[in-house]
């Protein structure tokens, strides 16, 4: 099967770019000193996941419990659910527990943690637990310095069946920095933050023993990580467009695209359409946040073959099917005649890559270019 | 089941508010003396288009090929693509008119014109074929007045195995509406541009027993239907907050909602959050485009049980898996402590419903008050 032959529009994975990523990754977390706990919010994807902790201590990242019993059912066991519990959700993770799964759970509210201890008290499930902490980004997490943390560390320690495993944060407003000055910044805030936490936990009597950051743009750019024990990065794997304004990731780093086909040409209007559009694509505008060539509206679009943009094609607006394709150029509508494929580097890897069940694989160092289908590996969407 | 025991986020229907909506459009259509081919592309269930189709022709209308395939298999016979149909698709479409679909395709196109002649010619099998019109959204569409029309019509009623089956049209422009009045002479330059085209082919020798029109809005408010022959309004069946702002749909009329937990409480800033973000809602932003309170960010948030606002709180932003609940008055933390459950009827239902693979049915006109689960029914995602 050939790139040529799939129908569209469908999710490609180049095999060749996401391997460098991860080496990199690797590469890089190693020269930390920290161990990588890749986070598969993005990929959703056993086969990823293999590829992601090779090298490293085997440890995972999920954002949902469906991607929890996915990874466990794939032979994952260790992982972080870092996304605040709620007491409804126990009996899930109690039953993946009890199967076996060594699954942490994270919490910022003493009565979350109240209603932890009586849950596992009643059911005899010990559950591991850390403390979000908050390190800038104002989302969920208790600070640092403040009373809260000790509170909730207080109930999950001198619960019988909870395991206090210590304290995670994520400064997700990395992303909101242009410089790699800026990143380098957040990323010593949210160190300190949460190895003020950890000292403090420690300083009381309690046990500490994972310290854990990370987001892409911190763990690429961090001077120093001094304090922690794990960081937990994800969208490197893939990279998008966004991460390309961010200066995380060139274009030709990207690894996921839309395959689309050209479906309708507007001549008069320098316009053409594909069959990409907002369900496809997803309708995150993130690269709104750039200036000029960095906005590429819905997406970039690129050859099919080469995955190199053609000039400044990108996607202006999205219908439910239709993508809209314009340039600041005479569109090269003799190269893209109507049922041409397109490749299209998404805004937002996350919320594209959610669209789809399976991810058709090539690999750009084979000999033939890479447009040969070696593989399709599944996705877990869902809750 | 109850919708307190689901766990979250998980996507409601009320199937008393669809029961109401589609009897209201299908009443509408028989006033206006055409029929009704209801698009599924919004809810892509074979269990919505069983109700839909109650009471009329029949004949449904799909946005995808998997779609198609999919209410086949679900036993719909009678349906039309409306989307450019690309070479590259034949084949999908000749395997399913083989095995017994009426499938209509649209072109607007010479070229896809003259490879469905050849396509057919090779194969053997007959495809009906529309010729789509531009009534000025300037999407895709050839002009009715213009020498494509015809061109078009030659080349399918010229080919052996080829049925002309019409014209169709599609004005998405009535989204630019903020007025009935407008949407009003939106639709009557939807109905005189492809009832124009429909008269030229006629006028010309060429067989025309289609003419289709519709959007929600046009449907809601045309003067008039003279000529046409069926419309293809979808979203009425749900509704959503965009059709709030623009005056199609009543916020207690919408019957698709995500149900999410509360997942935490930032009381400081007055804020809290939800465990249904952008993958569960959506990045649809669609009610931007509306001043004041029909401005409700990434969805509105009701009450879980009864389904009604709680004040004016609603989705300021969204990460991958939290949504950030804001209000201008003091949030109701009491009444909304971490694990309650709220609804959130999102912008754009469309995109919202993709992220699932089935509703969780209620129904608001039992005695009850509509919160246990009466059923499960199944969409059909991808392509």
């Amino acid at each position: 099967m050939n790139i040529d032959q799939l129908s569209t529009p469908t999710l490609i994975l180049d095999k060749a770019r996401l391997s460098r990523n991860i080496e990199a990754m690797t590469a890089r977390v190693r020269d930390l000193g920290v161990e990588l706990r890749p986070h598969l919010k993005t990929s959703k994807s056993a086969d990823v996941a293999r590829l992601a902790v090779a090298g490293n201590a085997g440890g995972i990242t999920v954002a949902t419990l469906s991607e929890a019993e996915y990874f466990f059912d794939n032979g994952f066991k260790d992982m972080t659910y870092a996304a605040c519990i709620v007491p409804s959700k126990l009996e899930r993770v109690a039953a993946l527990v009890e199967r076996g799964a060594d699954l942490k759970l994270i919490t910022d509210n003493a009565d979350v943690a109240r209603a932890i201890q009586a849950f596992t008290d009643a059911q005899g499930t010990t559950l591991k637990v850390l403390v979000e902490i908050d390190c800038g980004e104002h989302r969920t997490g208790v600070l640092p310095e403040g009373p809260e943390l000790l509170e909730i560390a207080a109930i999950l320690d001198g619960a019988r069946s909870v395991s206090l495993e210590g304290v995670l944060t994520h400064a997700g407003h990395s992303y909101a920095c242009r410089t790699p000055e800026a990143m380098a910044d957040v990323a010593e805030d949210e160190r300190a933050a949460v190895v003020q936490a950890a000292d403090r936990l420690r300083d009381t009597g309690y046990p500490c023993p994972t310290v854990s950051a990370g987001s892409t743009p911190c763990v690429v750019h961090a001077r120093d990580a001094s304090g922690l024990t794990e960081v937990r990065p994800g969208v490197y794997m893939f990279g998008d467009m966004f991460h390309v304004g961010l200066g995380t990731r060139r274009v030709d780093e990207i690894a996921v695209s839309v395959l689309a086909s050209v479906i309708a040409h507007r001549k008069d209007d320098n316009q053409l359409y594909i069959d990409a559009g907002g369900l496809a694509l997803s309708k995150d505008r993130a690269t709104a946040a750039f200036e000029g060539a960095l906005d590429c509206g819905f997406g970039l679009v690129c050859d099919a073959h080469t995955a190199e943009p053609i000039n400044d094609l990108h996607i202006e607006s999205v219908h439910q099917e239709h993508g809209l394709v314009v340039s600041s150029d005479p569109l090269p509508f003799d190269r893209l005649p109507i049922g041409a494929k397109v490749r299209v580097f998404p805004n937002h890897v996350c919320m594209t890559a959610a669209a789809y069940d399976a991810y058709q694989v090539v690999d750009s160092d084979d000999d033939g270019g890479g447009t040969g289908i070696i593989d399709t590996w599944g996705r877990c969407n869902g809750w």
